[in-house]
């Protein structure tokens, strides 16, 4: 992959870097799965999509994870907030389908 | 940490759902920590910053990946470049930290 010039440092972080990635790719796959069902109970029960209380407890969570991991928590708040951005861009994807379905 | 209103089902999705948060911060704490040894290597070196063949690899791999995986690999796309942003920031304060304790 990496060309002549790569220096042999430089190629052990990158692979190590691309190992990371891959797995965190994996676990977001299975975390979207995970909404979907979430989605599709709220749906069959009368329980609302949106649940304000449920993501303060996410975000002050993940700030404090991010923090012991030395992480900046601003950025955990920031990756909590992208991911939910795509949860509902995912939710709005099904409500189209369902609605083009009938 | 739930409610008493909040269903069994959706109790056990969402405690997965924490878990793999978890795991997603840990693994970009750790991501951070090499693009950061990244820096570090391409400062005491003559390596450029920026290296648009290297990121235009990780797309097509993360893509590849994602695909495989069920996510949406224009996800995947994003993904990384919310993360190279961080990087990028990572970048900005270490350098403005080293101008100040010149």
């Amino acid at each position: 992959m990496a060309g002549d010039d790569t220096p042999p440092e430089l190629a052990r972080l990158r692979a190590s870097i691309d190992n990371l990635d891959a797995a965190i790719i994996h676990m977001l796959a299975e975390r979207f799965k995970l909404t979907r069902d979430v989605g599709v109970l709220k749906a069959r029960t009368t329980l609302p999509p949106a649940d304000p209380e449920r993501e303060k407890r996410q975000v002050a969570r993940l700030r404090a994870l991010a923090d012991e991991a030395g992480l900046e928590p601003e950025f955990a708040e920031k990756f909590l907030a992208f991911v939910i951005a795509e949860v509902l861009h995912h939710h709005e994807t099904i409500a189209r389908a369902q609605t083009t379905d009938t």
